[in-house]
């Protein structure tokens, strides 16, 4: 069967002026791809009734369902609701499960509940409502023609937990898509074109109802390995057969094997094992520090960090010895190390990591130029330590520095 | 006169799968908006030819300028090239300039200048060639019926410098757009809702050529106010006298005049005192320290800091008292003080600020619900702190907390 295609509509003012960035848009992206429909445009358009209506009328044209999001507040620049009625030629009608979902809500808000809010329990007639469960606007899902109209609201977190829970399912069911496999391997280090040629032979070799996505960022290249079939079980296991494939061909280049942030596989790792870790950075300034506490539970195995960002603070927490920093740098394997092991002995950790780059736009050398980063890794037993060269933008080398800071921390897990 | 509406056409399949965020996009719509154009749509396309024809069509039929970002690579994806060249009824000619911009380039650059890349010299016939001046992909300028087309590559450094040093000049001098102010201060503690009553007379007493913005992010409220007129001197004499105005109505929620990100406006005042600055961080995790060093210069100022997640390196690394934490609490006022303070002595700094909180989603009680943090700055002859109650997100309550500690650092600054 072909590929269902979705559009989005975003509506509002904030993404036109800048005011936000989309990142809604990327989200549902990943998730429609992961469930095989196919994105095929994004449309972002103000509050104004005429032009929500001209792109609704392109969407349908060209896709099979269209996704709003925003423009369901409860103040008068919202005229979704309103634009639909009249495009789907309904009223509003009140809808009292809404009602009491809004009503539910407000009781953990210190808000009172007043007249504009009430107004969302209003809805088209000819809508079927989902009820919002973080949020008072109501999802609306409307069909004409086989074709899918939903409305949603566009407060992130309101907007996936609609996504994941109610929408994509129905979705499925309406256009009855085939059950969809994902597994994902996490590669480092090895550039993506590199690994297209060593995988050649081996993805030629896929059967038609597997496909593979090359998903590079950052330095990370995702390989997802998508399989379409009836029996999930007879699917799962030749997908992770021709997976154990990819050993041989790519070593030490795989990181992980599942769809998750390196840092959280790593604090699974240390939480399982009741382990910690520690950080020590100097030109990443806090971003490692920060992946690593980024998710729930990471007090378990995080214990804390020190951003040495002067050679003092280096010299002075950390022990890294004054004349190694004069005669080797502070961009060097020496002081890197020297840090790692420094900050684990400090905070009574079991591994540490550390960085310690030249960030830029200034501060390079012929030797060290912009984006020279020195990491290092270590455990009681060992240490390791690599220098990467990253590119010229600062913002862009410290994210990569610090992904790489991961990496390295589930390399000296490795016995 | 009329304002000139603007419509941005991403291409490419890198933002319908998800695989990055356009941030172009709100980069791009803040400095249009600046210069007062107003951006109508964005629209977000695949690869495909009769995709993207026929979305510059229903483009031009709103717009007077389309912008293009994406699909200039050398590869046999990137056909926007191809695909002007048929809607213009042209062809592909050689550009000497190009080809001796793209020499210049590959000095630089490791790698090889190849066959794909010297086609990047070929460029429609009928186009005013604007040279990139920091990648290899021309910038193409298109005129129609007085309508302006420009395609830009998708690389956001290079679409920047391209929008920035040529294509908003040009704009404006084709459309004979008026000169144009802006002057903003920037508020924080105070409700947008709020600010926007007290300033009710303020704002209605404005004259017509000066128009007041409110662009609420984070917490933070910044007032933009936005002048045209001839007279340059004049109206930003007009402007700062207006803008005198604001501050017996918005008293201390004043925190700075000028649009520069909080850690930017701090480091600035830091450097220009030769003064230096620590962080001590719970909740936050890094990120205050990270945003203080997010641009250069910042060595200039921050020696560096402690993420003290557990209460084991709150004690030994910071000096907080056993007993304080035990009798108060890890996020309360005795403690974040502490933190402050014992950071400021051990990296020997002139001022300090410190974070504890509950981030979330748990670790919340009745009387610190999750989204409490309390924040700490203190210079050697004074501590302030407030505690502050944020939302029930993780990540937002994070950036939230690390926004109000920028905020707490300015206030510290003052006599």
């Amino acid at each position: 069967m072909d590929t269902v295609k979705v559009e989005i509509i975003t509506i509002g003012d904030e993404i036109l002026i800048g005011q936000i960035v989309d990142t809604n848009s990327a989200w549902m992206a990943v998730e429609l791809n992961k469930q095989g429909f196919e994105l095929a445009q994004i449309t972002s358009v103000h509050d104004n009734a005429a032009h929500i209506t001209e792109a609704l009328d392109n969407a349908l044209a060209r896709a099979q369902v269209v996704l709003f999001t925003g423009g369901l507040g409860p103040t008068k620049d919202d005229i979704t609701k309103q634009t639909l009625c009249k495009y789907f030629h309904t009223e509003l009608v009140y809808n009292h499960e809404v009602y009491e979902n809004i009503e539910r809500l407000f009781v953990t808000r210190p808000n009172v509940m007043n007249k504009l809010t009430a107004a969302q329990a209003m809805v088209p007639a000819n809508c079927t409502v989902i009820q919002n469960k973080v949020g008072t606007a109501p999802i609306m899902w409307f069909e004409k023609d086989g074709k899918v109209i939903v409305s949603m609201p566009g407060v992130p977190y309101e907007m996936k937990t609609a996504m994941a829970d109610e929408v994509i399912p129905r979705l499925q069911q309406h256009f009855k898509t085939p059950g969809i496999l994902h597994k994902t391997t996490i590669v480092y280090g090895i550039p993506e074109s590199q690994v297209a040629i060593r995988l050649t032979d081996w993805e030629n070799s896929l059967p038609a109802n597997i496909h593979l996505a090359y998903l590079p960022n950052n330095g990370i290249v995702k390989l997802r390995l998508s399989g379409t079939g009836d029996d999930k079980e007879l699917l799962e296991h030749d997908m992770d057969e021709r997976l154990q494939g990819l050993l041989p061909l790519l070593g030490d280049g795989i990181v992980a094997h599942e769809d998750l942030p390196l840092e959280q596989i790593a604090g699974r790792h240390l939480t399982a094992n009741r382990q910690t870790v520690a950080t020590a950075e100097s030109c990443t300034g806090g971003m490692a520090a920060k992946l690593l506490t980024s998710f729930s539970g990471s007090s378990a195995f995080f214990k804390g960090g020190v951003v040495a960002y002067s050679n003092e603070v280096k010299m002075q927490l950390l022990g890294v010895q004054e004349n190694d920093l004069e005669a080797f740098g502070a961009v060097s394997q020496q002081v890197v190390e020297q840090m790692a092991n420094g900050v684990r002995r400090l905070l009574h950790t079991d591994y540490a990591i550390a960085t310690s780059g030249i960030a830029g736009p200034t501060g390079g050398t012929p030797d060290k130029p912009v984006g020279t980063v020195w990491i290092a890794a270590c455990s009681a037993e060992k240490t390791i330590s690599q220098r990467f060269q990253f590119g010229s933008l600062r913002e862009q080398n410290v994210q990569r520095a610090a992904q790489a800071a991961m990496v390295m921390l589930l390399r000296i897990f490795k016995p």
